[in-house]
């Protein structure tokens, strides 16, 4: 009998994987590797082969919403799809498993590190204090959805956090940078005049989540938007109500203005 | 000049690591692995030491708020804390980092695989649809806050799903079962009656999240709690207004009734 392993290889480049995950992809028969919902850096893939021990084939969108050649495999033999972060955050990895399922397939979900986590942690900022998560989507020539605008404002307006993911489209190699993202953030405050983004309201950006070079920085909207925080990924939060432990944080740990504590 | 890395452990024993944080915990002079905001199984501590080829003191709540020991050898040498799940999820860990960064003493974040994920993805629930997350605490004879009940009656109510962490006092040993916090939900309602658990509303229990013998669980709550999940860790989640996909993968990966699909 055949099994469907999905692995998160976590954050940044190929030491971001587990032990367990590492073990496991070892052991199997058959390795591929999802390359349009997050990525990892330049040479990861190639190192991770030498790691594991095994070549690697590369799955973009096609290959894991048809799945025909993983499910194939997965009959037979121990197959692995590695995912960058967690392996089962994007609902097309739900939707595979839910299909190798119906096969009769044994399916089974090594945990990856994950930017959820982990850019609250580098901020020092509290995990349960933060509001539903949003994702800040690369603008299109007539799509510009603003609900995850209204998402942030609604935690922000309960004191809680918002952690904004930026888009990704792996297939098209394209990235939002932080500097990007925080002008979506202000067009859209342009445009429903809430007051969610103010020159002087406070945002942190982390660049580079689990790399050995990550950046956690906070400061003023305006002096934030238009720096450049160096190679992707990048991710914005937008804290509510900060508890003072968190302030001193941000002040000591991510550069925010020493005003912050005393407020 | 000394430095002090906080590594995240991950989940369920020592394979929970990245390579990225066994790496630097080999390449350092002294290692204390935290014992009281969460605890790996059995063994693991053993196991870990062999993987790393090193001697890891234990660290109880006093040693990590105290701080003496960890921060001066900080001063002149590297210094690990291994904290399992994610090394900064405790404010206490903030704490400390803060007061290395006084002493002038370099801090590094290694991030560590998250229940706070981990256990949306077992079940299949996207982590984009939970709220903030709670803690149920161990009840005292005369403390028994209502706080997460309020919040996940919040959460419900906007449609999210909510994680309930169960408490952990490692210091003592004790580390709240399923079954314990689904009696405390039901103990709350009782008191409040705003509708938030029936016998009937769909519940979810992880257990043993990324451990080889995970399980995840759900069903109504009048069949789940009493119910028996095996060792600890455990944690609750309470699902809001679930996406088709959702639904499908409560009933065909954690054993829900068929119905939850056809509603």
């Amino acid at each position: 009998m055949g099994k469907l392993i999905f692995i998160g290889l976590g954050l940044a480049d190929e030491k971001g994987i587990t032990v367990r995950g590492l073990d496991a992809a070892k052991d199997c028969d058959a390795l591929f590797m999802e390359t349009y919902t997050s990525t990892l850096s330049a040479g990861s893939l190639e190192r991770l082969e030498r790691m594991i021990g095994k070549d690697i084939a590369l799955a973009d969108r096609e290959k894991v919403e048809g799945g025909v050649d993983i499910l194939d495999k997965s009959k037979t033999s121990t197959v692995v799809l590695l995912v960058p972060g967690d392996p089962m955050s994007a609902t097309t990895h739900v939707d595979l498993r839910l299909r190798a399922h119906e096969l009769g397939v044994d399916t089974e979900v090594i945990p990856g590190v994950s930017s959820l986590t982990a850019v609250p942690a580098l901020l020092g900022l509290q995990i349960y204090k933060f509001g539903q998560t949003v994702t800040i989507p690369i603008p299109e020539p007539n799509f510009r959805p603003t609900s995850f605008y209204e998402k942030a404002l609604e935690n922000f307006e309960a004191g809680l956090h918002t952690l904004c993911l930026l888009d990704i489209k792996g297939d098209e190699n394209r990235y939002m940078t932080a500097s990007e993202g925080l002008g979506e953030l202000a067009s859209v405050e342009n445009e429903m005049r809430k007051g969610l983004i103010t020159e002087d309201r406070i945002v942190c950006v982390v660049a580079r989540a689990g790399a050995d070079d990550a950046l956690a920085k906070a400061g003023h909207f305006r002096d934030m938007s238009g720096q450049d925080f160096g190679p992707q990924l990048h991710s914005i939060v937008i804290p509510g109500k900060l508890h003072f432990l968190e302030a001193q944080a941000l002040v000591k740990l991510a550069g925010a203005p020493e005003d912050l504590i005393r407020d």
